[in-house]
């Protein structure tokens, strides 16, 4: 299934994503949160989506974010070693670890405001992941049942208040509008091997991130067992996963940062596309 | 007024505390949230409380946190000098800033337990903030318009998770029963100078900490504002301001950590103290 939040900021509400088309389910689920996930109530979405007869949604409706505000949204440090490389870090010897706010979460296709003060705004596409059941000491081996599925997520990063601010990268990771999330979480069953997807991002036209899954440092079961070593996730957290190669602090001869009216498109396979236009904070 | 939260784990209701006695207030507000926060809640409160007759609750009633689960709980890092000076690090040039997941805020005298694998779990008392008013890009003038309350907090640290594993604070910080708070959120108008308040911890009756909020290096309206250039701080909100000298890390000869059956004592004036018993995870 193709879970799916359509509406304006604040008022979104769940929807399905059936052959392309979209579809309204908030009379049968109050909004994909922590308590649906949770839940069996994904389960019992999808016997009721089988029996059809939703109704439709417009095509130009905005959407939202796919889920509704977590506890947590989780990053991976440096996981593909030609990330790491670029940003000249060594490769990590267990992950890294940081928190988005997640009052910097907004729906696929909006805005990318730059902050005030920012010379250094950068993109990166990840694969995120979202969990679907408690998790707190798992191990490898039972790390995905504790997955609901995955969304696509563009870990905008301001690299002067990530790094030359005085320690610890959250300043430059929690701006606003800096996690569109989406378009859609497509459960497991959707995706037949997380660990190949081809995920690739362009700025203004040009191919600049190309990357494949097969590439993590640290694959999806075992980030979550790590995780959960050092915090309880909750239904409906997030965790993004690392991006490959190719953002802006990584360009030769310089670095390439964004600029109003730049425009950013990123995917991966099976989670869709995501397009923000940059604009100034006004 | 002095807000406080009482009963069950995740089913705690909101109360008031009036000379020292508890009252129930759960008829005139569903809970201490972003909601609530956010709109005239407070103020209205306040008034129908002072109609009085309010039913009481008793003493052996379990306190939760002072408020529900905040969207961030944000940490000031080495905020003061005597504390920089005994873990070795330089004075900071602006605030450290990192997060802790909120799954680890439990109810100020809850058990402590030390996480699997841990040898070098640490206490830290400190002043924390409670936002009232969304927070984005605001003045230090204005800063305290965006102020509810403060309450007392004790940012529990895994020495070990957070300097050894590998980059970012994060990992020792988040782990479940690390961030008591309360026993109460004291309204600003409660606490005569927030700049001069005595904070204090013990370990198993002798004291370690033993501080000045006079001492901070970074105060309370200039962290509101700093940390509003990098985030929006939404009502709810908690900044937890750093923590003076004492820590186990720093203790000479050698550091000094926590184990199962010690007792952890803490308190600032006008916010109450709290105590934690440490247990060993099972």
């Amino acid at each position: 299934m193709k879970l799916i939040r359509f509406g304006a900021p604040g008022q979104e509400k769940p929807g399905v994503l059936i052959n392309e088309k979209r579809y309204d389910v908030s009379h049968l689920v109050a909004d994909y949160n922590e308590a649906f996930f949770a839940g069996d109530a994904l389960e019992t979405l999808k016997h009721d989506v089988e029996k059809g007869g939703l109704p439709e949604v417009s095509d130009s409706e905005r959407l939202g974010a796919p889920l509704a505000r977590p506890s947590k949204l989780i990053c991976v440090g440096l996981n593909y070693k030609d990330h790491a490389a670029e940003t000249n870090a060594p490769i990590p010897s267990e992950p890294i670890l940081f928190f988005k706010a997640t009052t910097a979460i907004v729906g696929p296709n909006d805005d990318l405001i730059i902050p005030k003060n920012s010379t250094k705004t950068d993109w990166e596409v990840e694969l995120a992941i979202v969990i679907g059941k408690k998790a707190s000491y798992v191990d490898e081996a039972d790390a995905l049942n504790h997955v609901a599925g995955y969304v696509l997520h563009n870990d905008y990063s301001e690299r002067a208040f990530q790094i030359e601010r005085n320690g610890q990268w959250v300043k430059g990771k929690s701006c606003d509008t800096f996690a569109p999330l989406g378009p859609w979480i497509a459960t497991q069953d959707e995706i037949e091997d997380v660990h190949n997807l081809r995920l690739w991002l362009t700025v203004n036209g040009k191919k600049v991130q190309d990357g494949s899954t097969a590439n993590l440092i640290f694959n999806v079961p075992f980030i979550v067992s790590y995780i959960s070593q050092f915090m309880t996730l909750l239904p409906g957290d997030v965790i993004t996963t690392g991006t490959p190669a190719g953002v802006g602090l990584g360009m030769k001869p310089e670095p390439w940062y964004l600029k109003p009216g730049d425009v950013v498109e990123l995917g991966i396979d099976g989670l869709g596309s995501s397009k923000q236009n940059v604009k100034a904070y006004q």
